[in-house]
């Protein structure tokens, strides 16, 4: 050991002991998931808690706080300063509450989100109005008090937790260049959207779906001797290192529903697998926060495998997985036009490429006003239906396929919504720049090969995990700051020309 | 919290934090052993022994000791005293050993079982002769530390830590009778026997086999709501409060040795299923020990099911599951002789319920002379095959199929052996028990009722945890002390009657 640095090896110590922790949390999670029998549910329940208590008081025991301050002292390379930098900043976002607080919002939380379950389907927004109203409440707090401690406005401070770093200035910015942009355009694209197509038609054998899955996820380059695809009623991505799980529910009426999903957690999974393995354990070594990790899905589901150029690869391997070869359909015309469909409506995550936004732009504005007190818990459903209105030109008929249909907010998650579509721009932003830099890199993508663009990301994010910000991340790849122009950009060229 | 028991609530705070880390590692472990994709295990590895380190840290940590001493002297209930008891029992075993003795321990046993790996299939004992010996050097030593903090010898610490409480001189006197007994009872089995007989002849698909493994499962009352059935190379039962996982490996040459590997398990998933709710996570609430575990496995798979009531039971829906019904040698009679076959035989793990104890005495033997230093490691390989010659009458032809079979040894697992078979004679002496109590017993099982077992089971033996000894439960239960006339009962009734 360094004796120049050795409040700083020792965080480092205590830093991975955590990480080895907080990875066992994250299999215990997939467990939960994808294998637990039901009747375990409440003995699970009761030991994540515990290990998240165990988590949160090595996080918080009290001589990290002076090795934090006699580190910031010690002679660092760049990498360690930004990994101090990572520590300081779980280290706030974990003690900065008082322990009262933290519980009263836990407890908030769940009986809030236990509400909703029943409210949702009910569309009966009253029942979740008091108890949405506390967790509003405690969250305003405890945005102001990590606001404090991180010097921040309080919804910044809310954001740093999914998006370290980002600013609601920047995110305003953006989203209104984008939300003048999208119903002018939408109306376009629905004028000049040819009749509906349908595509092939089921039913699609699981064992085909899944055999089909996996041979596209070797195609981007997944490496089975390090990860795993099973099913789980949420797709999600998760896993630890050299271990990256990946999930997928399926639909026999629809393969290229699962297929997409499949190809987009397959992007999440290529980012962790591509971390830097020195940094492994270390804050500095994990992935960059929910905005990137969202482009290195969509820059796989969205920009190359969502192209008629992948669609083209796609659909004989899809016809002869299904033992449907020389039937009509499986072409990428047919394809790319049932995948391109553009139709407002009222689900989120049922929302197409071109609408998404929207309902992100308008869950950003609704939960910053929440936050900020210029709205309340009772005017909700009223501002949802306007903003629906305004930004897809539809209103839904009540709150289930309104203001109820997100377990977000009703589950304390504020400062979580802006990342999905600051992900989209991401990945544009980052495929063109990809583009630049290799004029083949489409024609290879169309041909099944994905090297390029793989080893271009690692090069230019996954590699660099935590070290810089996102903003950086983006500038150093792309050659300026993010820029809704490039999404736009993107949208134009695949549903107008 | 009661004033009085300020102490010992802290240690019941303290000690269910642990339980869930505990429970969170068996979850882990039974994901590398079933689901975690190969490239994952060094950083597995090294996750585990993170984990591992924490639990030590926290079960060493220094207030722990002033709290046992300090909760001795509280006022405490029958189970509480007992917990209290177990809770010291772990501590001392967690903490008498200085902690470079148990890393020196801990390397040793690595270098020597990856020396082990080698030597085994080369049948090269010299290979493991100096890692042997630098194990069994340090496993002297922290015998000597336990023996010395525990008030018992050496080897009994050892024994403390799978089969609390119980010491060498009653395990001698058992082993002697049923020493003395084996060789001659063998032989007049093997004399008797009728000419090999085959039973039905596969192959039987291994989605055949698992159905009928999951169908027997419930017959013997696993509920699936609260456990699962799996693959791996080597079966074992694990798993959480509520969460019950075993595992079995198919051969398609032969269902009956899955199958009955299944119903093992599954003895020992009951059991942890079985124990008391209200003591979860606590010390006293945790199974008895291996031998008591043992005897769970073994009443279900040796005295239930292997004998021809249950087989006549099974035969008929075993045809049906291999879509065999009507062919010869699906019945109870071929089931039975097939199974019953009695060989002596080199490899443990591949003996029938004759000639096992022989091997698990000769191993006690042997493991009681190295750690008493009657016996050096240069001095094993003889040692073995004469104690071979007396026990079975075989000499193994070289020490792959001798000294070098299993990996207790040098991976540092002494004190193991002899639980095999207490668990054996305390599943003929539980089952006998049983039936006094319940005369129908055998005819129900040989019409698949299992609940009159289970129940039996659940009041004598699963219910009572850990509140108190192994002997106790078996007095208790039974009438008498552990008593290796009632294996040899059962023996004599199987294979001579």
């Amino acid at each position: 050991m360094n004796t120049n640095t050795t409040a700083y090896s020792e965080l480092e110590r205590r830093f991975a002991r955590m990480s080895h922790l907080g990875d066992a949390m994250a299999l215990i999670g997939w467990d939960t998931q994808t294998m637990m029998p039901e009747g375990a549910a409440p003995a699970r329940a009761r030991m994540m808690a515990s290990l998240r208590t165990q988590l949160h008081e090595m996080l918080t025991d009290p001589p990290v706080k002076g090795l934090l301050g006699a580190a910031e002292g010690e002679s660092l390379d760049e990498w360690r300063h930004a990994n101090l930098r990572e520590m300081r900043r779980d280290w706030v976002h974990a003690s900065a509450l008082p322990a009262s607080l933290v519980e009263a919002h836990s407890r908030a939380c769940s009986a809030c989100e236990q509400e909703w379950r029943q409210a949702r389907p009910a569309a009966d927004f009253a029942r979740v109005r008091a108890p949405l109203a506390e967790v509003l409440r405690l969250t305003r707090e405890i945005a102001k008090i990590k606001g404090q401690a991180l010097g921040c406005a309080p919804y910044d401070a809310l954001l740093d937790q999914y998006e370290p770093d980002s600013r609601a200035q920047r995110i305003d910015a953006l989203f209104a260049d984008l939300g003048a942009f999208l119903p002018g355009f939408l109306a376009e694209v629905t004028r000049r959207q040819p009749a509906a197509k349908s595509g092939p038609l089921g039913p699609f054998p699981i064992q085909s779906q899944r055999a089909l899955g996996l041979a596209m996820m070797e195609v981007l380059g997944f490496d089975f001797h390090f990860g795993r695809l099973d099913e789980s009623r949420h797709p999600f991505s998760s896993g630890a290192p050299d271990d990256a799980r990946i999930t997928t529910r399926y639909d026999e009426a629809d393969f290229m529903r699962s297929l997409m999903g499949v190809l987009h957690e397959t992007g999440h999974a290529l980012y962790e697998l591509g971390l830097p393995k020195d940094w492994r354990g270390q804050p500095v070594g994990r992935a960059r926060g929910m905005g990137v990790h969202e482009s290195q899905s969509l820059i796989m589901e969205m920009q190359a495998c969502r192209a008629k150029g992948f669609l083209g690869f796609l659909a004989p391997r899809a016809a002869q997985a299904f033992a449907r070869d020389g039937e009509a359909g499986w072409d990428a015309e047919t394809l790319f036009a049932v995948s391109m469909r553009v139709q407002p409506s009222f689900i989120r995550t049922d929302a197409d490429e071109v609408t998404y936004p929207a309902h992100v732009i308008l869950r950003y504005r609704l939960e910053k006003a929440l936050i900020g007190g210029e709205l309340e818990v009772a005017g909700l459903p009223e501002a949802w239906n306007r903003g629906m209105r305004e930004l897809l030109g539809i209103v839904p008929p009540d709150d289930r396929r309104g203001c109820l249909q997100d377990i977000h907010w009703y589950d304390g998650g504020f400062g979580y919504f802006p990342c999905y579509t600051l992900g989209a721009m991401t990945a544009a932003q980052l495929f063109q720049a990809a583009r630049r830099a290799h004029p083949a890199l489409e024609s290879e993508i169309a041909a099944g090969k994905f090297a390029t663009l793989v080893e271009w990301l690692r090069a230019h994010v996954h590699g660099r995990a935590s070290s810089v910000s996102a903003d950086t991340i983006v500038r150093e790849a792309t050659g300026g700051p993010l820029d809704a122009e490039k999404f736009k950009t993107h949208l134009r060229h695949r549903y107008l020309s």
